[in-house]
């Protein structure tokens, strides 16, 4: 099975991004399954109904969220009859929405879609790793899926790659979100899960974490109030990675960096072209 | 000139790793100057002398430390009378040791080395935006130096973009470390500074941030107290950035990422080849 | 009924200003029971299977923990023997031990005693809000024991205001521990339950914390290794809270601060004397 | 001579609280300096300058702020006009305003006082240990002065006790804001500092740290967004540290703890009644 992940959807430049390049990339790759983080894609804070349906209309299955989830309120309304937009799985139970969710593949496939999110250096919440054990308990690879995703939308690399180091073999890919800067560390792991530590961002990269970099900076500098961050405005890029599963398994063939756009080292899955 | 950096180095497989390709690199590649992040060497923890020594033997012109800095004790007194091993500039003052230095690159050109810390997520230290700028404005690029280079060791991607875009035309190169993950979005910066978020580590990646997996997932379950973190034992990569520097400016031609070893996409500056 | 709280007792000295002294008070004021955060009991660190048995034969009817719970890693094996020794109860499930009891007071009264922590500025744990509320709705105050007493071991006071406010009516009594300082604010909630935001220490007060005051200066000024933090060894004070509880609904009717020793000022319950 | 320090107001209960008991307590303790903790004062953020006026013309000396200094705008343009309003002293050179001051006292006595934000769990700043070294330099407690008050805004007790023995014998009072709880500690320390670790608040106790609880207690349970923090409406309560101090060396002799209004156990300074 083919499968893409794209990072952090940033303000319009992200969404221009995705629904300019996506559906080609999905006949060109004959991809089976799209999923997208998209908590920024509102200006850069969480996302509407409008957006939502705009993205999945593009060509995403499954769009993941994280902490930026609901900072447009309306998100806590039409994430309930919106099946394909998850929210971390280990947000407080009464939380709206869901964690996870099993979506058939293009190619007819069961794949379990899990967003959770880490603890270190991010808000207090309940632990991932039991979280992501019992869906993949309830929803074994192999048995009760064919394909595992895992969006791990968390800030410092060991929770990411303990978490990935903890289902390797019982899932098809974990991949990080959150920083909004791909790593270069895609690869499969020993017991078979595909791996990124953070899938980047789609945005634009002129900027800070795809926000315009005055306010930033001058954050940095100053403790005073100052004004609102704004997205920045340039070109966007499309980051994240491709993985091909094996069928008989769920467990990942080959993986590739996606980098397509105008900052970054362009990248894709060769092995697709 | 020509300009290779790389992260931090995680145990003996790191150190192997360097000392057995670092020689032939330089020859290579022609060269000028190397920097290497030194702060895990010893077992993951800190430099020893001894350690610090076979690593500027090996070809590196400056080590830069972090927050494991003087997790070896003596490094606090040899740190005093090796001038080519930097620790954070924005230690408190008293620190032993110094946080920037100027060294002469193998083609005679004079170049800042500079090592700061973050405080995104950090331990609390003074302002390194403030100190960077003062460093610069103390030895300007182009003026009292030919070439400069940030090392800034710290969590937050935000942190690190912010200022790289602080200093943007105004140093050859702004790199990261300290996540212990490669980062691909090397690039030069609109203003002409070379930029990569994390140059990554130079270990064994079938690991937790260069440690054996089995205490660190245990960690993140548990709370209880378990057993030493201990380097992992497999194949090291080298990982971090080339940059080529323009002779009259100073500033970044090209950078291309660097990637040498068993887990990682390998990667080089192909313009050298 | 008559209830005593201690807060956490560090190293020699609030050892024996326990031993010392709460035989004597046990008597004096008649107390019907007794709890003592003991995390700090051995130097500082955690408690000992020895140290846990002479506070218990002091008069202490249950000794309750924190984030030092198992710094003395016997106590990882003892806690599952001393039934009256109780460990945060949102720790991660599998974790030695228990964190709520119900025991019998010296009136012949159940009392639910139960020990959890924040997350503010803590470990990241599982939600201490959701673990309460479910032992409350097991064992309901008036229904299934005649007195609730909840130690929320935690750094800042929103949290512990946030959960007496969430139990104000539920608990007979929640106090806090962790920060080493006495709070002034004591009182019988608008819903009839005691509080206290932090019972202090028992331990020497001429310290910081109650460990020797030279160390933890030096680590504010210095971010260079240093020596051990050794327990202070002046005289001890204990520091805590006096409840008064109606028979019929178990709530507090009136709360005394408790301070008796060389640095604090002096308070008691006056209405027993 | 006579001080009087009181903490964070809170809303429109702290400021009625301090504007009707103020001007009777100056008189019959016949207090020659006073200082408020203002950082809340406008509805739980910041302070507007009708306010600062308001609370100076009650009878403050001086008014210093924290993390909220200039939630309220108008506070980055009117805090320079006005010397008794301070921030914190270790914000970053260029912030408006100032942190410390001389001011005179009803006596004729020169009082340093002097506002500086701790780090731990707090925003990244510069040391404020060594801010106030330099300050106590600057103007020595004997020599250059009569007094010195140090408000140290911080939420760790370590940071606070830290603060306190680093200047003992150099101060006249260093006094903790920021937790909106007093705490029972309040001593003459063995160099002759007095100190407290925590002011509390002059606000309404009934509440969630001055707040009004629905909202802060959601927040626990629930991560999801809600609605703002209003200010809590009931009765307030003042909260402080009443300080008596030796002519001739400015060090502390006697210091009580101050408490009136509805919630808390009454205190003040029985000698001078
Ligand atoms: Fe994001
Ligand atoms: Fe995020
Ligand atoms: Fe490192
Ligand atoms: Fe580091
Ligand atoms: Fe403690
Ligand atoms: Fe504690
Ligand atoms: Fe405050
Ligand atoms: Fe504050």
């Amino acid at each position: 099975m083919r499968l893409l992940f794209l990072g952090d959807i940033v303000g319009r430049p992200g969404r221009t991004a995705v629904v300019e390049r996506l559906p080609r990339l999905r006949e060109r790759w004959s991809l089976d399954l799209v999923v997208i983080n998209g908590e920024n894609a509102a200006g850069g804070f969480g996302i509407t109904e409008a957006i939502c349906d705009e993205v999945l209309a593009a060509g995403a299955d499954v769009i993941t969220l994280g902490n930026h989830s609901f900072d447009q309120r309306e998100a806590l309304v039409f994430i309930e009859r919106q099946p394909r937009l998850l929210r971390p799985a280990n947000y407080p139970r009464g939380t709206p929405g869901r964690g996870a969710t099993v979506v058939e593949a293009r190619n007819g496939a069961r794949v379990l879609v899990m967003n959770v999110m880490g603890r270190l250096f991010m808000d207090p919440l309940d632990d991932p790793f039991t979280v992501v054990a019992q869906e993949l308990e309830a929803c074994p690879l192999g048995a009760a899926c064919d394909a595992v995703v895992i969006d791990m939308h968390a800030e410092a690399t060991s929770e990411k790659q303990g978490l990935a180091a903890f289902v390797d073999g019982r899932a098809s890919l974990v991949v990080g979100t959150h920083t909004h800067v791909p790593t270069a560390d895609g690869r499969v792991l020993p017991g078979g899960t595909g791996y990124l530590s953070d899938a980047g961002m789609c945005g634009d990269y002129d900027s800070i974490l795809g926000m315009q970099k005055d306010e930033p900076i001058r954050r940095f500098l100053e403790k005073t109030p100052g004004s609102r961050l704004e997205a920045a405005s340039g070109e966007g890029t499309l980051a994240g990675i491709a993985v091909e599963t094996d069928d008989a398994t769920g467990l990942a063939h080959r993986v590739a960096h996606v980098r397509i756009g105008p900052h970054l080292a362009p990248s894709g899955p060769d092995f697709w072209e």
